[in-house]
């Protein structure tokens, strides 16, 4: 089958890969639409050390098991449902969890991907297959009201106003939070925002005052942090949305001194990232950067890289 | 009056200085001992650009104001008590505040030295001088106590042998936290803790498993952070305790990755610290690793940073 495969050589489109073998808990799923996501770029700068076939957001039609025919969409973790974190729920901490197209396991760059049954989530004829490649970031957004207990009173802070940015902004506005402001690199990424009613400052404007309650950084850059830090209040929070591959060089000086909290994000919960989507609450047709077909992933990368981009989605 | 004073010149002892000078809210303290503290070694390195006389842990006995005669330590943070922070309760993040040797206040390796009337806090007969000089650094301790909703039951891992490590572990042993390992570099130092019941391992002899539901980095050292990122459990907490002059270079996308709480903590609360101290609960004898006069604060400086040291007192 065809995929786009990363390995020490590189990213490369192949048509000579065998389809997946299912383990005993997967089900096959052929792939409608993929999203090309930040990790997705941090992978082929060297994030995680992957290789393999990329891509961890998309849509499909269960090919086997109990939703044959069904369009589907599945959680990324693939855990191993015994351990004591898989038994306390928390198996997307599994330690010996795989991650579709991220790590030990092939992901949606493809005609077919493999998936357990467990992670698939069927979608309503309302969400299009465009709409529904966003459910897992959506679900990464609403991640953040399961770690911050929102009275919707808090002053939060976006940085950053790509894809990650402006669905969190969205999340959190449909949680109630108004006094919410994205801070962004990119004139017509903020216009997006504003034209969705949230309030957008330039990066080059922003006031570095201590002023904030809650930080949420989706920049994918090491500058987000100590920037986060410079505009968060003492005893507030900092939540770290993106990982970044390679190092950070800042100085946690000022966590210290400002008694903050700085709370790793990552993967959420998929029915309200669903609901939301197929009830338009979150917005997602504005984001949508350009079509390409599976072939030409590696352009398609590229322009999903280059700034003033939003989502690329892959189609093969 | 004598003093240890630092200025872009460095570390020097001045007898040439005047007395403090009162603000209103001030009372004047004749300083009996103070503790050389990592805050301080790490000034002179640099950190918070201070100039001025160093030292913010100290026992005196009051010369003006209601405690005149008495002996006291003083909390040392200097609030405006004025702003919505000093209302709310969090005085120690007054952006206005001034922070006895650290932070635009004189500190106590001086003669004298001027502290808010509010600050202080007398000290029961049973407190020695030389004991009464731990209550800041124990009370930074029991900020842990503030800031943790600790059950008992959880495994804690404390980075660093040292002084605010050995605190730690004890403040943490007595809130009835049983799964306690300090690990430390100082064969000496881990023997001190033993001795007091605490369970040791040396930074050679650590698993670097994702096994501790607390780290708390005491070791006043950029690796301190790292090595708690690989010690905590998945959506586990790291408290830093220590700062750094200068940069981290680290991956944050171990706390993305495994959702880790990164809580910054500085100063507590004095009285549960006293009264530990006086009742004996938190043992500090063997922490005293030498007494110097206050003429000699540079050689007591050099010996507070070199390896295998505990609490250095000056006399003035």
């Amino acid at each position: 089958m065809k995929a786009v495969y990363l390995d020490e050589t590189g990213l490369s489109v192949r048509d000579d890969l065998e389809s997946p073998t299912l383990q005993s808990d997967e089900v096959l799923v052929e792939v409608l639409k993929a999203g090309i996501c930040e990790t997705d770029l941090q992978l082929v700068k060297g994030y995680m050390g992957f290789q393999g076939i990329l891509g961890h957001e998309f849509v499909g039609i269960a090919k086997t098991g109990p939703y044959t025919g069904k369009r589907v969409v599945g959680e990324i973790n693939c855990h191993c449902r015994q351990c004591v974190y898989c038994k306390s729920g928390l198996g997307n901490h599994c330690p010996d969890r795989t991650v579709l197209g991220i790590l030990n396991h092939d992901g949606a760059f493809a005609e077919l991907i493999a998936v357990p049954q467990v992670n698939l989530h069927t979608i309503p004829d309302s969400l299009s297959d465009d709409h529904a490649t966003f459910v897992e970031p959506v679900a990464a957004a609403y991640r953040l009201q399961e770690q911050l207990a929102l009275s919707g009173d808090e002053t939060i802070v976006v940085l950053g106003d790509g894809r990650l940015g402006n669905l969190c902004a969205q999340v959190l506005k449909l949680a109630g939070c108004e006094q919410l402001l994205v801070v962004g690199k990119h004139p017509e990424k903020l216009a997006v925002l504003r034209e969705l009613g949230v309030q957008t400052v330039t990066l080059k404007q922003v006031e570095k005052k201590n002023q904030a309650d809650i930080v949420v950084d989706c920049t994918g850059s090491p500058t987000g942090l100590p920037l986060a830090l410079e505009l968060v209040k003492p005893c507030g929070t900092v939540i770290m949305k993106t990982t970044v591959a390679g190092e950070h060089q800042l100085s946690m000086a000022p966590l210290v001194i400002d008694e903050v909290t700085l709370i790793g994000s990552r993967c959420g919960p998929f029915e309200p990232a669903i609901a939301a989507l197929a009830e338009e609450k979150v917005i997602v047709e504005p984001l949508i950067g350009g079509r390409y077909p599976l072939e030409e992933a590696p352009l398609a990368m590229v322009k999903a890289a280059s700034p003033g981009t939003f989502k690329i989605l892959l189609e093969p």
